[in-house]
């Protein structure tokens, strides 16, 4: 397992700004730090949402895409803000982006926070963000294909060690299966013929093992299966809690997820419904900060 | 070639709200038959912008997906409409949209939009957008899989067969090549095992020759070829213009595609620069608009 996971590291497109994000990851830990040092110690949620690419050509024309808005990763991003986590957001660039739009980047946006009125300021939900950043509480780390999605959790992943505990990875990007390892890769777009095309694709290999062997060992791990067989959907949950050494895997089914979600742990399954909560990830973020908190106590007990 | 089309009608998941979009064309259409009857001709441009979809499981999660912004067909519409054509903009549905946020359902923009100061909206051209949609001179539909564009295209496509000389076809979308035809797509997600995954695609079969022989074989076509190889791209540029019979390929390189492209016609090849102006589709519109009224005085004569 470990020597595919090094051939893919070892062969991925080298991340562009590698630099800048062990940067900001490193600034994001040294708050961590010293507010620990004062005993103001903090969580911190690593929330991935939305879907990686695939890229079946080297100059990239065709991509085979996971589907997925983000909005999940995004909902649930406010919902530990709220819960006074600091947030790791690894985001599908241009995917669904919590606090609606305060995060554009476009000169209009900017112009229309500086004119707010202080009501559609409070409906939007821009304070919350506004204070997120200006506490420097909210780190965002932008990818689009798998390659950048695993090299930055590497980098990620691996910085969260001296969080321990504290730390909680929560795993809702919705990561390729399957992908065309860049050496075997064409230079050019393939050229198409009259007949038919077959594509090789080979399996990607399993980073949650690293993760929990290597990187951040302590961190609480929270991983998600989405299937559209519901027959299928919690055996295959109950199996990756046992095979990738998860704390909860978040079950869900595709045409229901926005509504009903099963937490399994290794002692419980916890069925959330959305109910009378804005939406589902409200009791979800609020269950898993509950487990989180019991994974703390059996710590100190 | 035309079995292969029909097989491929016929096998496609049926539109969903297709009589909506037969409905809208053919409103558009008789307002563009009433101004015709008044003397008042004005041109059509069918603008097909993004990239199409091709998805991997009938309840879709997977999907290859062909990279396009959206942005040349978004640009050329503003160009196409400020050159007196009314425009069907068939475009990818979330991508890039012409006149920028204008176009945006979120509540804020409607608010916005509202409490608009005047040098914004200018700026925004927000005011050719609205003028466009008060005369009913602008009609979008939207698709997402390939299946969604060529059942549209061939709607519109089939109505514009009265306005003849007067249409102009112009391809911006990034077609998918290959697709998996739909009854042999697996109902659930495709399992993953331990092995590689092999892949087994069908060409898309070519509908622009359908276009030209009957839905509307007197419009004015202008197909794109984009090609990461640039010592193949003239080449195929010319070979489409014949095997396809369209009136203007245009040629561009992936990497310059922004700033130069070759409109490829049977009697010359225009090198277009972006220069001074704001973008390369001003001068790629106005060359187009220039052919197309040579095409219309050919017929005069």
């Amino acid at each position: 397992m470990e020597e595919e996971a090094q051939s893919f590291f070892d062969s991925a497109p080298p991340l562009r700004c590698r630099d800048d994000v062990v940067a900001s990851v490193n600034r994001f830990l040294d708050i961590w730090k010293a507010a620990s040092a004062i005993g103001q110690t903090t969580r911190i949620a690593i929330v991935t949402s939305g879907g990686t690419t695939v890229p079946l050509e080297r100059r990239c024309v065709r991509v085979i895409d996971n589907f997925s808005s983000g909005s999940r990763g995004a909902a649930s991003t406010e919902y530990f803000l709220a819960s006074d986590y600091a947030v790791i957001f690894l985001h599908r660039r241009q995917a669904a982006l919590f606090f609606s739009f305060a995060n554009g980047d476009a000169t209009f946006v900017k112009y229309f926070l500086e004119d707010l009125c202080s009501h559609f300021a409070a409906r939007c939900r821009i304070i919350p963000y506004k204070n997120a950043v200006l506490q420097k509480k909210l780190l965002k780390l932008e990818f689009t294909t798998l390659f950048e999605y695993l090299q930055i959790l590497e980098i990620v992943g691996a910085a969260m060690k001296p969080v321990g505990r504290h730390a909680m990875f929560y795993f809702a990007a919705a990561v390729s299966d399957f992908y065309v390892p860049w050496n075997s890769m064409m230079e050019h777009k393939i050229q198409s013929d009259d007949g038919s095309m077959t594509m090789q694709l080979a399996p990607v290999p399993k980073m949650l093992g690293l993760l929990r062997k290597h990187w951040a060992p302590e961190a609480f791990c929270v991983s998600f299966k989405l299937e559209t067989d519901v027959d299928i959907l919690l055996k295959k949950a109950r199996s990756s809690l046992c095979k990738y050494g998860m704390h909860a895997v978040v079950a869900n089914e595709l045409e229901t997820r926005k509504n009903k979600v099963v937490v399994v742990t290794r002692k419980v399954e916890m069925v959330l419904e959305k109910g009378d909560c804005s939406d589902i990830e409200l009791p979800l973020v609020n269950c898993l900060v509950a487990q989180q908190t019991m994974y703390l106590q059996q710590q100190q007990a």
